[in-house]
């Protein structure tokens, strides 16, 4: 098995880091420098047509992508703890959560980035406009999950969960990118103290 | 347990009707009509604070939303035929295929919907340059998947899958705006005159 590993500050592969330091699990890695834009080689294409990291390639050959896809995959082969949840009705709500992060958080954090940020200047299809746009609906979805938190330890379940690892590896991003979280949102500033507190936010 | 329904062309309330049809479940259902604005009602609000079609609401009153959170819930309570995958692999590679739907084809229907299509003139903040962006992203996505789908008879796996119910759902919403599969992608038309000819499709 080799994991195909991006440093920081990219969100996708940190969140399959983090997943599997909360398991124990270690990953035989290869990094690839975004910058360099090794992830853009015909030898990597040739694994991910996509062209992103993370990707996890297993012996037998196959390549699975996509971050919440391989977490998925080591949850199979490590099911504890269970952090895609136990139980219908618990895995449902963590599917949820995972849905309204990658839904209402990620989008404008990604248009912002790619549409405003110095860093992603060269990229073709620009529109500052809509990038601009975009800004103030990442405070909004910032305040629709420090509402979800009013009163809970963790986002989708009574323990740590996937849906923690998005949220923090999306919310980490959006202050990379110069869009922290408002000191007003004192629920999701908490929980974000206490997840980053974990060993396995050092990932 | 009610699910809360929305008529098509919504297409993500009928994932889950293809979904429960394959597997035969009959779902209790209360219809709420979006062109009526049922779904921003206070009362369907404390339900869903999103407003989103579908929610399915359990007897011990927990709200599920997001068509693919539904569906987990439902493959939980009936897991036949397994439409999530069976072993490590498998649910692994059908999450991938799941999340490429939502992330590469759906996000360009999405702005080409909201930001250019006549029926959304009403809503704010739209830039009809950015949806214009668009349009050639539908048909690139589009080629994607006829790629992948050369030499196979459903999207994810080796039997029919959630990501076929997704890509169905997909399509034929970019169908209804007006950007249809493109007459050379063979592989994406044959696999969607299949799908569309199981039973469920009618859903």
């Amino acid at each position: 098995m080799i994991f195909f590993d991006s440093p920081n500050p990219a969100p996708n592969p940190r969140r399959v880091r983090i997943f599997a330091a909360e398991k124990g699990i270690a990953l035989p890695s290869r990094e690839l420098s975004i910058p360099a834009r090794e992830h853009k080689s015909p030898e990597f294409l040739a694994l991910n047509p996509r062209g992103q990291t993370p990707a996890l390639q297993l012996d037998d050959g196959t390549v699975i992508a996509e971050s919440v896809a391989i977490c998925r995959y080591l949850e199979g082969l490590h099911p504890e703890p269970p952090l895609f949840g136990t139980g219908a009705k618990e895995q449902a709500l963590i599917e949820m959560w995972n849905r309204r992060v990658e839904m209402i958080l990620m989008p404008p954090i990604g248009a912002v980035w790619v549409h405003t940020h110095p860093f992603t200047a060269r990229l073709p299809g620009r529109n500052a406009e809509w990038g601009e746009a975009n800004r103030p609906r990442i405070e909004e979805a910032m305040r629709f999950f420090d509402a979800a938190l009013a009163g809970r330890e963790f986002l989708a379940a009574d323990h740590y969960s996937i849906s923690d690892v998005l949220l923090l590896t999306t919310v980490d991003f959006s202050t990379f990118i110069g869009m922290p979280v408002p000191e007003d949102l004192t629920h999701l500033r908490a929980w974000h103290a206490r997840v980053s507190a974990r060993p396995s936010a050092a990932a």
